[in-house]
C-alpha cells in the first residue's frame, strides 16, 4: 500500500510541500488537513483586496480542494482540525464540525502556521476589531467595511503588516491613525529610513503616534474608542498588528522540540526532532545565514521554501534549506520598502563589530526625467569587511535593487566585493554607480 | 616638485582617473589632456538627448575645465591632441591648433576611448551620415535634426546603441529602418529574447531588415539613398551603429603592448606593459569574471571602474579590478533588456559544458493589477551547474533583476545557489518564485 503523507495546514508551506511531494513521487498518498474552508491562497494578498487593487478574495486563491485533487491527485480536508499527535500509532487526531477520527500516517508535515499576538486586557470579543492571518480574517475585515462604512480607524502596531492595512483603509476613504509604542515605525529599519517612511504616511494623511500604548477598547457591541496612554480616540475599526506567534499546539504537546523563540526547532531538510514528522512554515524556525543561528522570521517566502524542501524530503528526494536573511518587502502608497540580513541591533546582539553606514543616491542618471532619491542603510563588520544587512527606501528602483545585497549576503560578500560587482548600467535605470555600489564605497571610506 | 600625471581622454574613464587620483593625493600634479571641446560629459545620454528626453546636450556635462579647475586643482587642455609618447624622457608630445609642444609626465594614463568601425566602402565624407561617440558627433546630429528636419532615417546596426538611437530618432517623428547583416538583433541575446525586442521595436513603427547588407551610400552632398543587397532605400539621414574599436594609434606606436583584442593589454592595477604608464576605459581590455580571459567590452560602467582603479594607483594608492560580466541594461521603448555574463555562444568558446534554459515568468504576484511578462535565458556549465550568463527581457522588473544575476556571477554561485536565495517578496514587486529563482529552478529540472 502507498505510504501515506499527511500535512497539517493548506496555506503556503502546507500546500507548497504537498505540491512538491507528489512532483517527487506519484505514488505517495497526500493529504492535507485545513481548519479554514479555503487552502493554496496568498495572505501577503489580503491588503491588496482590503484596498480594491485586486477585486476579489476569490482571485488570491490558487487551487481549489476539488482542483488539487483533480490536477495533483491531493485530498483535501477542510473545516478539520488537527487536535493530536499519537507516536504510538502513527496517528493523527482530527475533527471537524461533525466527527473526530484519527488518520495514519507515515510522513507528517506541520505547516500550522501562526497566530496573531492579541493584547491581553482585550479578552471579550467585540465587532470592528480585527486581526488577519486567515482567509476568514479576510473576509470577515471586508464584509465589515462595506455593510458598517467606517471612516475611522486605529491601527494598532506600526509594523509591515500595519502599515500594509493603514495603507488599504487610507485607500478606501478611511482616516487612519496608527498607534505604536515603541517609537519605531518597522522597527528593523534604520532611523533615518523610518523617518522617509513616516514623512510618506503623513503625506498620505495618515496620523500616527509612536510613544502612545493601547490600554483598552470600548463600545457596545461594536467598537467605539480606543483608550491609550495619552487619551481616548474614536474609531468606527481597530486593526491589530501587533506580531504573531507560531502555532505549535499540538507539535508541543506531542513533545517535538522547540527553539528557544518558541517555535519548531528543524534541520535544514526541514525534519523536526521527531524523524518522520517535518514542519515548514510559519510554525518554524529558520536558519539565518548570517548570524548562523536559528531564528523566527515568518515570511511568506520562508514558507513557500521550506515547504517546497519538506515536501521534496519527505517523498524521497533531497534538498536542504541552507538559510534565509530575511529579505522582506513593502510598498507604502508610493514609497519602496526592503530590508534584508540583520539590523544593526540585531548584528550587534549575534556578535558581530557592527556598524552602519548611510547613504543618498538616485534611482536614474541624474539628468534622466524621473530620478528619484534612494537612502540606503548597510550594515557591516569593522573587522571583517563583511556585509551584515541592508535597507532601502525610495519611490522606485527599491524593491528588487534590495536583492543584490541578499544575494551578497548568501555569497558572504564583504563592501569591497560589493565595490567590484558589474552591476547594470543605462541613464533611464541607474546612475553610473549604482546605489548599491555606491552604499558600499561610502561605507569604505567612512572605514 | 610634485609628480605630474597626465592623462590623456577627458571623459569617462580619463576624468575619473583624475579624480579619484586627487582623492588619493592633494599634491600630484594632475593634467587632462582631451581632443574635443568637451569633458566629463556622459556619452550614454546622447540617445536621452535626441529623443528630447533630456533638454539639452549641456545636461549631459558634470564638470566644465573651469569647474574642474577650480573643485579639484585638475588642469584641462581641451582642443588638444596627444602625438606620441617618448619614453627616454617621459614626455607627451601634443597639438592644438595653434602649436605642437612636450609635457613631461611622472605617470601617464591612457584614456583614449574607442572609435566608430566605418564600412570600408564608406571614405568620402557625405552630410546626413552620423556616428555617435563624442559630444561633437551628438552636437552634430541635433544640429542636422533641426535644420534639415529628417523625415527618414536608416540605422545601420542592429548594436545596442543602433536600437536605442532607432527610439530615439522614432520619438522625433522620423520613420526609422533598421538594416543588419548577421541575422540577429542584439547579437548576444537569445533568439526568443531577440523575437521579443524585434516585436517591440515592430509595434513602434520602426522597419526591420535582419539579413541585408548596406553595399554603398549615394546622393549628392548629402545622402538620400542607402543601397542594400536587397534594394535601395531613400533616406534623409543614415546612422552608423555597426561597432566601435580601440583607439589605440600612440600606444601602439610607443610600442605598449596590446591584447588579442587589440586593446591596451592591462594588469588588475590598470598598469600597461609600460611601468608608469596606466590605461583605463574603451581603449583597453578587462578581465572577465567569467571566461578568466581578457576581453573587449567597451561600456561606461567599467571604464568608471577601470578609472578609479588606475587613478588611485598613479596617486600611491592600491586598487584592482577583479573583472567585469559585462553587464548591459538597454530600453526599447517600453522594454527593458538586460544581459549579463556569457550568452551561450560565448561560453561554448570559453571551453563551457554550457547550456541554455529559456523561462517565461512575471514581474508581480499574477492577481496584482499591471503583472506582465519576464523572459529569461539562463546560460550555466552542465558538468559542475555554474552559472555563465543571464538575459532578461520585459516591459518592467528586468533592469536591476539581472544584477542578481550579475552578482551570482561574481560570487561563482551554481544554480543550486541561487534556488537557495533570500530574494525579496511582496505582490506589487515579485511573484513568491522571484523570476530570477524561478529561471534556476527550471534550468535545474531540464538536467
Amino acid at each position: 500500500m502507498a505510504e501515506h503523507l499527511v500535512i497539517v495546514g493548506g496555506v503556503a508551506a502546507g500546500m507548497t510541500s504537498a505540491v512538491w511531494a507528489r512532483r517527487e513521487s506519484s505514488s505517495l498518498r497526500i493529504t492535507v488537513i485545513e481548519r479554514g474552508s479555503e487552502v493554496s491562497y496568498s495572505e501577503c494578498g489580503f491588503p491588496y483586496v482590503l484596498s480594491q487593487k485586486v477585486d476579489s478574495l476569490e482571485r488570491l486563491i490558487r487551487y481549489s480542494p476539488e482542483k488539487i485533487k483533480l490536477e495533483r491527485d491531493i485530498e483535501v480536508m477542510t473545516g478539520t482540525t488537527a487536535k493530536a499527535i499519537n507516536f504510538a500509532n502513527q496517528s493523527l487526531l482530527i475533527s471537524s464540525a461533525t466527527k473526530e477520527s484519527s488518520i495514519y500516517f507515515d510522513y507528517l508535515i506541520l505547516a500550522t502556521g501562526a497566530k496573531p499576538q492579541i493584547p491581553l486586557f482585550y479578552t471579550a470579543a467585540m465587532k470592528g476589531i480585527f486581526t488577519l492571518r486567515h482567509f476568514s480574517d479576510a473576509r470577515a475585515i471586508e464584509g465589515y467595511l462595506r455593510s458598517s462604512q467606517p471612516k475611522k480607524a486605529v491601527v494598532v502596531g506600526g509594523s509591515f503588516l500595519g502599515l500594509e492595512i493603514a495603507e488599504s483603509l487610507t485607500l478606501r476613504g478611511i482616516k487612519v491613525t496608527i498607534i505604536e509604542k515603541t517609537g519605531n515605525l518597522l522597527k528593523k529599519l534604520n532611523k533615518n529610513l523610518q523617518a522617509t517612511v513616516e514623512k510618506e504616511l503623513l503625506s498620505k494623511g495618515v496620523t500616527i503616534n509612536l510613544t502612545e500604548e493601547v490600554l483598552a477598547f470600548d463600545g457596545k457591541e461594536t467598537v467605539s474608542r480606543v483608550l491609550t496612554s495619552n487619551r481616548e480616540i474614536d474609531t468606527d475599526l481597530v486593526f491589530l498588528a501587533t506580531g504573531v506567534e507560531p502555532e505549535v499546539g499540538i507539535a508541543k504537546a506531542a513533545g517535538i522540540r522547540l527553539g528557544r523563540s518558541g517555535a519548531i526547532a528543524v534541520k535544514p531538510t526541514q525534519q523536526t526532532s521527531v524523524a518522520n514528522i517535518y514542519a515548514a512554515g510559519d510554525c518554524c524556525d529558520v536558519h539565518h545565514l548570517v548570524s548562523d543561528q536559528p531564528v523566527y522570521l515568518p515570511l511568506g517566502t520562508t514558507a513557500n521554501k521550506q515547504g517546497r524542501v519538506a515536501g521534496i524530503n519527505v517523498a524521497g528526494g533531497r534538498a536542504e534549506l541552507r538559510g534565509v536573511a530575511g529579505t522582506s518587502l513593502l510598498k507604502v502608497f508610493d514609497l519602496e520598502v526592503a530590508v534584508t540580513g540583520l539590523s544593526l541591533q540585531e548584528a550587534k546582539e549575534a556578535g558581530f563589530a557592527a556598524r552602519s553606514s548611510y547613504s543618498s543616491s538616485i534611482s536614474k542618471a541624474g539628468y534622466y526625467p524621473g530620478a528619484v532619491e534612494i537612502e540606503t542603510e548597510i550594515i557591516y563588520d569593522t573587522h571583517t569587511g563583511r556585509l551584515l544587512g541592508a535597507q532601502m527606501v525610495g519611490k522606485e528602483g527599491v524593491a528588487k535593487r534590495v536583492d543584490i545585497f541578499a544575494t551578497a549576503l548568501y555569497a558572504r560578500l564583504r563592501l569591497d566585493d560589493i565595490l567590484q560587482l558589474d552591476l547594470g548600467y543605462a541613464p533611464p535605470f541607474a546612475p553610473v554607480w549604482d546605489p548599491v555600489a555606491y552604499a558600499a564605497r561610502k561605507a569604505e571610506t567612512e572605514e
